[in-house]
C-alpha cells in the first residue's frame, strides 16, 4: 500500500470537488472550446484557400487538441460515478463528445453507473472492439448487469475470453431475473475454514494488495463450501491472534437465497443495519454475497420506477431523449386512458337526453367523478404500500374495507354537503344539491371498496398488487361517478 | 468474545426464522389464547360463587400467565426489527397486548423501529416513568429521533439525568432538521491520532468489547480533533503492525457538513459506495460520522413520501388507524381537489348553452380532459424526478418545452385521430369530429408546455419542484380541456 504514503499531518486532504461544480465547470468549458473552435475556423476561412489547407488546419487542430487535453485533465480526476452524472446532465451531442474523451479503461465502470437510457446511448456509440474491452476490465456480476444492453456478438467474445471460473460465475449472473437476489449478488466473498487461527486468516488477507470493498466479514465454510458461519471483521481485528476461527465465528444475522425477491433481501439489510450478507444454494453451499451499495441502488431504483409506473411511464426516461424514443415510452399508458376514458363517456352518452333537460348535470359531474378518483388513489396507494410491507394479509379485507368506507361516508357528508349547497345556490335548486351530496357520497364509498378490492385481488392472483392501480381505480371511479350521479338525476330530476 | 462460542463446525448456523412465518406464528398463538381464556372464564360462571372467586380466579390467571409467558419466550426470540414489524401489522387492541409482554430493557430500540403513526400508538399507552426509561436505554442521536413523539416532561426528565458530554451531542442532533446530515449523524466514530503506530491502534481497539456497528474506517485528528485522513479498517489488517498511521491514513472519499442536505450526503453514499463518512464542522473539525443503514433507511422513507405526497396523503398513515385519524390525514389534499373541480365545473357552466344545443359535447368533454391529465402527468414526473437529481437546470428549459411540446403534437395528432374517428360515427358529424382533433391536440401541449413550467418555477422559486405537482398539472389540464374543447364547440358547431 505503499502508493498512497502522505507527507504526514502537513496536507490535509483535499474535499472532493462536488459534481455539481465539476458539472458546471465541464459544460462552461465545453462551450468555450466549441465557440473558440468556431472561430478559429471562421477567421481561418479569410486565409487564401493554399494556405488555409497546410498551416490553417494545423492551427485548427492544435486548438481542437489542446482544448480537448485541457478537458481529458479534468476527466481524469473525477471519480467514474461523477462522469456518469455528468454525462447524464448533457444534451446528446455534447455527451458523445465527453463519452470519446474518457480513458478507455474507465469505460465499463462508466457504462455500469450510467442510468440505462443513456446507456443504450453510449453503448450505440461505440464498435465491436471497444465493448469488448469494456466488458472484459469488469467482474462476472458486473457484465452481467450490462448484457441485456450490449449485442450478442460483444457477449459471445466476452464469453469465449473469459476464464473457466469467470464464465460459469458470469452465465449464473445473467440466469436471474433483475429482482432476485442472484442479481444483487456478487463473488468476491472470503472464504476461511473453522480449524485455523486468526494469525492464519490475518496471513492470507495480507497477501490481498485491497480487500474486496464493503468486506465486513469473511465467511467461514467447510471442506464442501458449507456456511458455517461468519468471522466479522472487527471482530478479527479486536481478539487474540492465536483464537481458533471456529471459537469466534458467529451463526451469520440472515443467509439469502438465490433465487429469493431482491425486495425481501432489501428488508433484511434495512431491518438489521447490515453491510454485507452470504448467499447459499439450495444444499447451503456458500455461492457468493450481496453488499449493501447495491441494496442502496436497488431500493433507490424501486421507488423510482413505482413513481414512474404511477404517472404511466414504462421506464426510466432519459430526459435529453429523441422525441421517437420519449413517444414509445408513453404511448401505452396514454391508450390505456384513452379506452377507459371513452367508456366514461359511453356512459355519459347514455344519459344525454336528461343533461339535454337538465344542463347543470353536466357542469357538475366532474366533480363527482373527479373527488372520486383522488380519495381512491388515497386508499389504494396506502393499501399497496401496506400490501408490499406485508404489513396487511388477505384476512384484514373485511375489516379494511369498513374502515375505509367509513372514511369515506364522513368525507361523503362533508365534502358533498359543502358541494350540494353550492350547487344549490348556484342552480337555485334544492333536489339537485340533495343529489349532489348523494352521488358524492356513494362514490366515495364506491372508490373506497374498489381502492381495497383491487389491490386485495391482484395479490390474490399472485400478481404485483400496485400494477395498473392507479389507472383502474379511476376508471372505475369516473365510470361509477357519471353513472351514480346522471342516473339518480335521472330518477329523481328528470320528469 | 468468549459469550458467543460455539462447538466447531458440528453446529451449523440456524437460519433466522423468516419475519413474516414468525408474524403468522404469534397472531395465530395471541388468538387461540384469547379464546382459550374466554372459554375458560365462560366455564367459571357456572361454579358456584364463593368458589369461583377463589379458586376460579386462580385458574383464570394460571392459564392466562401460562399463554403470556408462551408468548413472551417466543418474542425475547426475536430482534427488536421483527418486534417493530410484528407491531406494525397488527390492530390495535392486539398490538398493545403484544407491546405489554417486550421486555422493558428493548422499548427503546423497538420505537426506534417501528414507523411514525405506529410509534405514537405506542407511545400513548406508556407512562412518564416507562417512557424515560426506554429513552435512557439509548444513544444521543436516537433520543433526539424520538423527540418530537415523546412528551416534553419525559424530555426534560432524560435531559437532566444524562451525563454532560451526551447532554451535548443530544442537543446537537435535535437541532437539525430531518433533511439536514445532521439528523443522520451519530457520534460513534473512532478516532486516532497519525503519530502512532498501527500496533498501538490495534490494541486501543482490542479494549472494546464490540466495535460500533458500520465501523469500516477509523478517523485520524489531530490535537484540535482537526479531521487529517482516514485509516479503513481493511487497510489497518493488511498492512504491518510497525507502520505508522500517518504512513497507511487516506484522504477520505467524501467529507460531509452538518448542515448540508441529507439528499446530497445519499447520493455521495450511492455514488461512491460508502459505508460511512465522516462530518466536520466550519472549522474542518471532525463531530461525527453517518453509516449506510441510516442512509439506507432515509432513501426509502424518501421513496415513500413522496409517492404517498403525490396521493395526497399528508403523512404515513397506519393501516390501522382510528376513522377520524385517517379523515384529518386525508381531508386537505381532497379540500384542495375540490376546489380546483368545482373551478374545472365553472368552466363548463360558461358554456351551458351550448351543451343544450349539443349534448355530445358533455358526453366527450372528460375524454379532452382526461388525456391531458395522464399526459401532463407523465412530464411532470419525468421532469420532477430530473431535477430532482440535479440533470436539468433552468438553462435547458427552453429545450425541454419545445421537445415535449412535439411529443404531445404527435401524441394528439395520433390518439386525437382515433377520437375524432369515433366520434365522428358515434354522432355522425364530421365537424365534431376535427373539432375533437383540434382541442385534444391543444391541451395535450399545453400539458406539455405546464408539465415542464410547473417544477421549473417551483426550482426558481427555491421550493420543492414536487410539491402539489400532480394536483396541480391535474387542475390545469381539467379547466384547460373543458375551455378549450367547448370554445371550440362553441365557436365553430353552434349557430
Amino acid at each position: 500500500m505503499s502508493e498512497t504514503v502522505q507527507s504526514p499531518a502537513s496536507e490535509r486532504p483535499e474535499p472532493r470537488e462536488r459534481v455539481q461544480d465539476a458539472l458546471a465547470e465541464i459544460t462552461a468549458l465545453l462551450r468555450r472550446h466549441r465557440l473558440v473552435e468556431g472561430l478559429v475556423h471562421e477567421q481561418l476561412k479569410h486565409v487564401p484557400l493554399d494556405d488555409h489547407d497546410e498551416r490553417g488546419a494545423v492551427v485548427e487542430s492544435l486548438v481542437t487538441r489542446q482544448n480537448k487535453a485541457e478537458l481529458q485533465r479534468k476527466l481524469d480526476r473525477l471519480h467514474p460515478a461523477d462522469i456518469a452524472y455528468i454525462l447524464e446532465a448533457l444534451p446528446l451531442d455534447e455527451r458523445l463528445y465527453i463519452w470519446e474523451l474518457v480513458k478507455a479503461d474507465r469505460d465499463g465502470e462508466i457504462l455500469l453507473e450510467v442510468s440505462e437510457p443513456v446507456r443504450e446511448s453510449l453503448i450505440s456509440s461505440m464498435d465491436t472492439d471497444e465493448l469488448v474491452a469494456a466488458a472484459e476490465s469488469l467482474d462476472a456480476e458486473e457484465i452481467a448487469e450490462l448484457a441485456p444492453d450490449l449485442p450478442q456478438e460483444v457477449m459471445d467474445d466476452v464469453f469465449s475470453s473469459l476464464p473457466m471460473e469467470e464464465r460459469e460465475e458470469l452465465r449464473a449472473a445473467m440466469s436471474f431475473d433483475d429482482d432476485m437476489v442472484g442479481a444483487l449478488m456478487d463473488f468476491e466473498d472470503l472464504q476461511v475454514r473453522p480449524d485455523v487461527t486468526l494469525e492464519v486468516v490475518l496471513r492470507y488477507l495480507r497477501r490481498f494488495e485491497e480487500l474486496p470493498s464493503q468486506t465486513d466479514q469473511i465467511f467461514v465454510v467447510d471442506r464442501k463450501e458449507t456456511l458455517l458461519g461468519v468471522l466479522p471483521m472487527n471482530t478479527l481485528i479486536v481478539s487474540d491472534p492465536e483464537t481458533l476461527v471456529a471459537d469466534v465465528m458467529r451463526p451469520p444475522v440472515i443467509t439469502l437465497r438465490q433465487h429469493e425477491k431482491a425486495d425481501d433481501a432489501a428488508s433484511a439489510f434495512e431491518r438489521y443495519d447490515l453491510v454485507s450478507a452470504p448467499v447459499v444454494d439450495t444444499n447451503d453451499r456458500l455461492v457468493g454475497r450481496v453488499t449493501v451499495d447495491e441494496v442502496l441502488d436497488f431500493v433507490r431504483e424501486r421507488g423510482e420506477e413505482s413513481m414512474l409506473a404511477q404517472a404511466g411511464l414504462r421506464e426510466e426516461e432519459d430526459v435529453f431523449a429523441s422525441v421517437w424514443k420519449s413517444f414509445q415510452n408513453r404511448w401505452a399508458w396514454l391508450a390505456v386512458n384513452l379506452v377507459t376514458a371513452f367508456i366514461a363517456s359511453r356512459v355519459i352518452g347514455v344519459f344525454e337526453g336528461s343533461i339535454e333537460k337538465l344542463v347543470a348535470l353536466a357542469a357538475l359531474m366532474p366533480i363527482v367523478a373527479g373527488i372520486g378518483g383522488n380519495s381512491g388513489n388515497q386508499t389504494i396507494t396506502m393499501i399497496v404500500r401496506a400490501v408490499a410491507l406485508g404489513q396487511v394479509s388477505r384476512g384484514h379485507a373485511r375489516g379494511l374495507i369498513r374502515k375505509e368506507i367509513i372514511v369515506a361516508l364522513i368525507n361523503g357528508l362533508v365534502w358533498g354537503g359543502v358541494m350540494g349547497l353550492f350547487a344549490t345556490l348556484l342552480y337555485k335548486d334544492v333536489a339537485l344539491g340533495l343529489i349532489m351530496v348523494l352521488a358524492m357520497t356513494l362514490n366515495l364509498m364506491l372508490a373506497a371498496s374498489m381502492g381495497v378490492l383491487i389491490p386485495m385481488t391482484m395479490l390474490k392472483l399472485g400478481r404485483d398488487p400496485a400494477l395498473g392501480a392507479s389507472v383502474l381505480i379511476t376508471a372505475v371511479t369516473d365510470s361509477g361517478g357519471f353513472f351514480i350521479f346522471l342516473g339518480l338525476g335521472t330518477l329523481f330530476l328528470i320528469r
